[in-house]
């Protein structure tokens, strides 16, 4: 495919909009001069805008969309009324071939749910999954489904698995990443029979050797594997319950350090080194969750991000359209599948292994 | 029930035993001087150490058990070869009843296994779950199930509730706790089936009015409940990876106040209020895990733990056999039931909520 844009950009999404979204892409400009952008949304807003960032003027179209598709609003009601909202037109976009992938920071389930019925899922796959990175004490770490499948079964754990290991390779750049299964213990018995049976048939796969079995809760944030692969029910709570455990860590901290003199002393001395601990651990620096295994790059950016998280959400968004994200995907699974298609394949080893 | 003993203690399990656990209960006996406990084990290794304890030998028996199970055999190795270990002889003083509750630090898969069936699930419930403490920003919040049951339905959700209802008020010491379904979302149509028709049961029961209703992930370090309720898979992978985030950060911070000499000087001024968060945080305070919905109180300590540790194990098991914690779960589920039987009323309701 030869898109004339590299990405649409919904240029309404998000807590700080337009203005957000456009400094964003400044920087993302600096960063990707080869790029094009089609930034979408309301026109009269954008275009002054626009012209005042030199870098992101000369990477960017306008394409006008008179409405936006409000935060609270239910993803059946975006898809009847929000046909010529910012966020539908730039997936439209998508869909009509003129643009690599699309990045938004607008409404969640409106933008899964949009670009899942508009551009469509890969032929190859049965459901696409949401996909984000986290920081490790071994580097970054890519997990997946984080709630776009609230059940899944063992075939959807074996799709994932696939589409972690590209998305690793095209994102985190990594060679042979290495990857687990999400479970309550490691020994080959835990778990339920989807979880073993998706163990049982990606161990045989072409990518068995990556595979380092059932991982646990604490191995997430341990790093043991470059991607951690479960449902989306599980993923959601997992991914949450991390960042709420930092959270309550870096607030205690701050009361810490607040608490007596010698204590605030001690932080002054301690800053430096503790703000490359901060910078390390910069939600903006893992702004970007991806929904993976559609006809099309699709970027969901935090809303309330600013535009350095948002310029890291379109970072992921461009590896993953330079790095030809979806090809590897298709070869993964067609090297899943053997010549006669994944299903056909992939099907009877789960019902022998008890997984379907 | 008057049982002659409080507690029946596992003397050989855990990885220092058995001098840890006479340290342990050397601490327990200072502060509960009117418990009783039967310490079970090899009788020639503990009694000259029960002797050189003075608390301890004050409030203790010794009862002789010739075997051990070792930490790795597999629970139904553990039912068959293990009639003479001491852990089998604790929880076997329970189901006797000359002892309320048992506490050990040895093999997890296997103190579950033997304490389900030899001491048995009270009639009222369908499934015994295990619960824990952790600390959040709200004060100490109660998890279960965290790994009991890897499939739950509706029903085993409802009864959680209730049973960690119950566990808030004894060792909590809360009046009216809150307690909150862990889902991907905190909206009423979030989720799948299951905790939906839950949610509806858990709606209009007596303990209605505490219930909160959806929680995510970062709601468990925010406190923002008293408990939290979920299925074992999901509780297992949830508690481990908040561990895993705290324990990241902590090993971080060792790094940033090691880095350079200005944050080793600033470590040392800040570091009784930093010594404070640390004890907060003391996994030892946290330790126990509690098997609830047995015919009796069932905590296991961490294998690892120090005699703090098990002390703090024994502190949770001596509240719930202080505040009679089964009769509360019984009243509970009958509440829940109405006077014909817990099922006869929660099944047509689930049946109709969609949750069975």
């Amino acid at each position: 495919m030869s898109q004339t844009f590299s990405l649409a950009i919904d240029a309404m999404g998000g807590d700080a909009a337009p203005e957000m979204v456009l400094d964003g892409l400044e920087l993302a400009a600096e960063r990707h001069p080869q790029a094009r952008f089609l930034v979408v949304g309301d026109e009269a807003r954008i275009g002054p805008l626009l012209a005042r960032r030199k870098r992101a003027a000369a990477t960017c179209a306008i394409r006008h969309a008179p409405d936006v598709i409000p935060g609270e609003m239910k993803p059946t009601a975006a898809l009847r009324q929000g046909r010529q909202s910012s966020m539908r037109l730039a997936i439209d976009a998508v869909a009509g071939g003129e643009a690599a992938g699309v990045v938004s920071a607008g409404n969640t389930g409106a933008l899964m749910a949009l670009a899942k019925i508009v551009i469509k899922t890969l032929p190859e796959i049965d459901r696409p999954a949401l996909a984000a990175i986290a920081p490790s004490a071994r580097g970054d770490v890519v997990m997946l489904d984080l709630g776009a499948n609230i059940q899944c079964d063992a075939r959807n754990l074996v799709e994932f698995a696939v589409m972690g290991d590209s998305f690793a390779r095209a994102v985190l750049g990594l060679t042979n990443p290495t990857f687990g299964l999400l479970n309550v213990g490691s020994e080959e018995l835990k778990g339920d029979d989807r979880v073993r049976a998706a163990a049982e048939v990606l161990k045989d796969s072409h990518i068995g050797a990556q595979f380092h079995g059932f991982v646990e809760g604490h191995d997430i944030a341990a790093g043991t594997v470059d991607v951690v692969v479960t449902d989306g029910f599980t993923g959601n709570v997992a991914l949450k319950t991390g960042e709420g455990a930092l959270k309550l860590m870096r607030d205690m901290l701050k009361q810490v350090f607040t608490s007596t003199i010698p204590a605030r002393v001690g932080y002054l001395l301690a800053r430096p080194a503790l703000d490359r601990l901060r910078e390390w651990m910069d939600p903006r620096r893992y702004n970007g969750a991806i929904l993976l295994g559609l006809n099309g790059v699709v970027v969901k950016s935090h809303g309330g991000t600013d535009a350095l998280g948002f310029a890291h959400a379109v970072d992921v968004a461009m590896d993953m359209v330079t790095h030809r994200f979806n090809d590897r995907i298709r070869e993964g699974l067609s090297r899943l599948a053997g010549p006669v298609g994944a299903p056909a394949v992939i099907e009877p080893r789960l019902a022998a292994a008890g997984g379907r």
